[in-house]
C-alpha cells in the first residue's frame, strides 16, 4: 500500500506553525508497512485542495487529510471533500448529540458554527472523534481510500491510532513485515563513513535489504531496512550487512537502540562503569553540562561544572597559573589540561573534562582561528588533551564541542584508539 | 510572486525528521511578500521530483528546493536538476578549492565524495556556499525560477538570506507593501495576555490591521499585519493597536526586533547597563549559563557559572552551609539566595542568579514536587528568592527555568514590579 499525506492550512504554509503532523504520520505509516510517496501542503484553496487530490490518487492507494475543519469560514476541507466524491452535507446525529452534551457539562451556550461540526458529507463514513468537536472521515473514491481529520494533533492521532489504523489493516491483511535496525554513530562524517569506512557494501544489499544514512547533530545514523514473511526472516536477511558495518566502524557505534542519543548512551556507560565526572567549561558556556543533565537520572554520574569564561576565573577557580594563560593563551593543550584535572579533584570525581575554544564569529587569529577548540581529559589511569577544529557558526561549535566532548569520553573509557574525526590526542 | 517549496528526502517523507525548513522558508517567503502556493515533500525518487518539479511550475513563478545535495548515492538532487533543465554536471572550481582548503585546515584526507560536492548542472548560476561542501543552485526553467539549496537548516538559511533573497528582490520591484511588527513577550501565558491583559481590541482591528499570537517556547510573540501603498501609509495604520499593546502589557515586551530572543534582548539591556552576571546552577546543569553564552560577545557581561549538581557541591563551591541544606533542602529559598549571593562574591559580578528545583521524572515529593523550582537574585542593591511551579517535563522543566531566570533579571533590571507568571517574590 502507497500513501500520501495532504496536510491543509495558511498557517502551515506560511510556516506560523511547523508541521509536525506531518512528521508523525509519516512514522506511523512507515511502522505500519505503509510505503510514502509524498507530502504535501496546501493552503485554504478549492482549487489546490482538489488538484493535489486527483495528482495524488494517481500514486497512493490511500490519502490521509488533515486540518481545515474547524468551524470558522476559511475552513473549507468538508465542502471540498463532498463536492469531490459527489455527496452533499447532512447531519451527523451522534456528533450533534456530543456537542451539544459537552457544551452543556461546560456550561457554555452551543453555538450555530458549533453545530456546523456535525456536518458530514453523505458520502462519507464517519470516525467518531471522542477528543473533539470535528469528526474524521473516510472515503472511497475510485481506488483510493481518502481519510480526513482533524489539524489538532491529539485529536489527529486518536483517530489514527483508534479509528484508521484498524480498518486500514483489515484491507492489507498481513503479508509480511518491515524489520529496521538503527546504528548511531558520533564523532566520524558520513563521507569518510560511508566510502573510507565501510567501504563498497554493494553485494550486501540484496534480497530487499536496504542502508540510509541520516545526518543528525550527534553525528550519523544508519538505518538499515529488510523485509520478509516473518520478522525473524527478515531480520536475518540484515545480519550480513550489521556484521560488516559493526567490524568496519563499530568504534563510531555508541548505540543500537531505535530510539536513543550520544547523552544517554553516554549515562548508561558512565552507570555501568560506576563513574563520576565534573566539566570544566570555557567555549561551550554551560551546554556541556547541560547535555549531560537532559538525561533522567544524571546525578547518579554527574557532581557538576565550572564554567570559567573570563581568562581571571581561570585561574580563580580552576587554579590555571597566570604563567601558562601569559605563556600558552587559554585555548591551549596546557590551559586544557589543568582545567580537567582542576575540576576532577575540586568535585572530588572520577573524570574531569574540559572545553576551551573560540566559538565565533569574532575573536580569532591566523594561529587561533575561530573554531578551535581545546578538550582535556583528565582521570587516574589516563591524561590527555585533544585537538579540534570547527566552523564558523557559534552555535554550531557549541553543539559540536559538547558532542564532541561526550564522544571523546566515550571512546577514552571504552579503549577505543581513535577519537571523533580523528582529532589528534596529546598524552602526557 | 508566487512560490513553492520542494522539500527532498526520505527521512522527511518518513517522519525521521520534522520538516522544520518548510516552515522556516514559508515565514521567509511570506515575510518578503511572496505569495506561497503549495510546499511538497518527495523521497529520493526522480520521478517524484520531476514530477512535482512540472506540476509546482504551472502555479509558481519560484520553486526553492531543500536537501538530497548530500555526497552519497542516495542524493539525487543535483542529477534530476540537471537533466531538467538539460545541463551535464561539470566541475565549479572555486567550490572544490574551498572543500580542499578547508579538509586540509582540520587535517582529515578529502575523499572522492567530497569532491563529488564540487560537481554541478551547467545550467546553473552556483550560489557559493561558505558554510558547507554543497552549492547552491539558481536555475531558470520557461518562466519559472528554481533555487536548489543544502537541507543543513543553517546552510540553507545562510543562502536564502545572503544569496537568493538578494536576487529575487531585483527581480520583484515594489508594487505595495506589507508591514507586519513583532512584539515578543516572555513570562505571561497566551490566554492571560490576551484575555486579560490586552482585552477587547475589536475597534483596534480595522482597514485590515491584524494580529496574531504565536506561541514560542521563550513566550508568546504578537505579530501586528497591515498593508498600504508605501511603508509608511502601512506602518502609520498600526499605531493604535501598538499602542495600546504597549502600555497593557509592556511590562512583558522583551523586544521588538523582527528576529529576536531573550538571551539577546538580556544582552543588550546587560550592555547598556554595563553590567556583569554569573551563575549559580543546579536543576538547570549549565543551560542557564550556555544560552547566555549562545549570544556573540556574551563574554562582556557573562562571568561564567558554578553548576553545583550534588549537595556536597552546593557547600564545598558555593558556601552554602550544611545546616541550611539539613534545615531547609537544597530546593528552598535560602539555598538559592546564598547561592546567587556566593556566585556573585567568587565572580566579582554585579549579579548573581541561581537556580535549584526538581526537574523529573522523579525525585518529588508531595511537599516539593516535580516542578519546584527556586530563583535567587543577588546584586549590590537588591537580594530577592522568587518560586515557580513547572511541569512534570525534564527538559521542558530546565528550557523554562532558564529562561524565567533571564526573564527574571530583565524585570528586576528594568525596574518591573511584577515577575514572570506573577511569581511570587520573596525579598530579604
Amino acid at each position: 500500500m502507497r500513501a500520501s499525506i495532504l496536510t491543509i492550512g495558511n498557517e502551515l504554509l506560511i510556516g506560523d506553525i511547523i508541521n509536525t503532523n506531518a512528521a508523525w504520520l509519516g512514522t506511523f505509516l512507515t511502522l505500519h508497512h505503509i510505503e510514502m510517496v509524498r507530502s504535501v501542503t496546501v493552503g485554504d484553496s478549492e482549487a489546490e485542495i482538489v488538484h493535489m487530490l486527483k495528482d495524488c490518487s494517481k500514486v497512493s492507494d490511500l490519502i490521509i487529510i488533515t486540518g481545515g475543519l474547524g468551524p470558522t469560514h476559511d475552513d473549507i476541507t468538508k465542502h471540498t471533500l463532498a463536492s469531490f466524491t459527489g455527496g452533499k452535507l447532512i447531519e451527523h446525529t451522534p456528533t450533534r448529540d456530543f456537542i451539544v452534551k459537552n457544551f452543556e457539562k461546560r456550561g457554555i451556550p452551543v453555538s450555530p458554527s458549533n453545530l456546523l461540526q456535525a456536518q458530514v458529507p453523505d458520502t462519507c463514513e464517519v470516525l467518531f472523534n471522542t477528543h473533539g468537536t470535528a469528526p474524521g472521515m473516510w472515503f472511497k473514491k475510485d481506488d483510493t481510500i481518502l481519510v480526513s481529520l482533524p489539524g489538532v494533533p491529539s485529536e489527529m492521532k486518536h483517530l489514527m491510532e483508534k479509528e484508521v489504523w484498524p480498518k486500514l489493516a483489515e484491507q492489507i491483511g498481513a503479508n509480511g513485515t518491515l524489520y529496521r535496525h538503527y546504528l548511531h554513530t558520533a564523532g566520524v562524517g558520513e563521507s569518510t563513513l560511508s566510502d573510507l569506512e565501510i567501504g563498497d557494501i554493494s553485494h550486501l544489499l540484496v534480497n530487499g535489504v536496504t542502508l540510509a544514512f541520516l545526518p543528525h547533530t550527534h553525528g550519523v545514523t544508519m538505518r538499515i531496512n529488510s523485509t520478509g514473511k516473518s520478522d525473524e526472516e527478515a531480520r536475518a536477511k540484515t545480519k550480513p550487512l550489521l556484521e560488516h558495518i559493526r567490524k568496519k566502524a563499530g568504534q563510531h557505534i555508541f548505540s543500537e537502540l531505535y530510539d536513543d542519543d550520544l547523552p544517554r548512551a553516554f549515562g548508561r556507560l558512565m552507570t555501568e562503569k560506576k563513574l563520576t565526572v565534573a566539566a570544566a567549561e570555557s567555549c561551550t558556556g554551560g551546554l556541556l553540562g547541560s547535555k549531560i543533565t537532559d538525561v533522567p537520572g544524571s546525578s547518579r554520574w554527574y557532581n557538576g561544572s565550572i564554567t570559567a569564561y573570563q581568562n581571571e576565573l581561570k585561574t580563580k577557580l580552576l587554579n590555571v597559573p597566570e604563567s601558562v594563560l601569559k605563556a600558552h593563551g587559554a585555548v591551549s593543550k596546557e590551559t586544557a589540561l589543568i582545567m580537567a584535572r582542576e575540576v576532577a579533584k575540586q568535585t572530588g570525581s572520577d573524570i574531569g573534562i574540559s572545553t576551551t575554544g573560540i566559538a565565533g564569529p569574532d575573536g580569532g587569529t591566523d594561529e587561533k582561528p575561530v573554531g578551535l577548540v581545546w578538550f582535556g581529559f583528565w582521570s587516574a589511569e589516563r591524561h590527555f588533551a585533544m585537538k579540534a577544529q570547527f566552523f564558523k557558526n557559534r552555535i554550531t561549535n557549541k553543539e559540536r564541542t559538547a558532542l564532541v566532548a561526550l564522544d571523546l569520553m566515550r571512546r577514552a573509557l571504552s579503549d577505543i584508539e581513535s577519537m571523533p574525526y580523528n582529532a589528534p590526542v596529546f598524552n602526557v
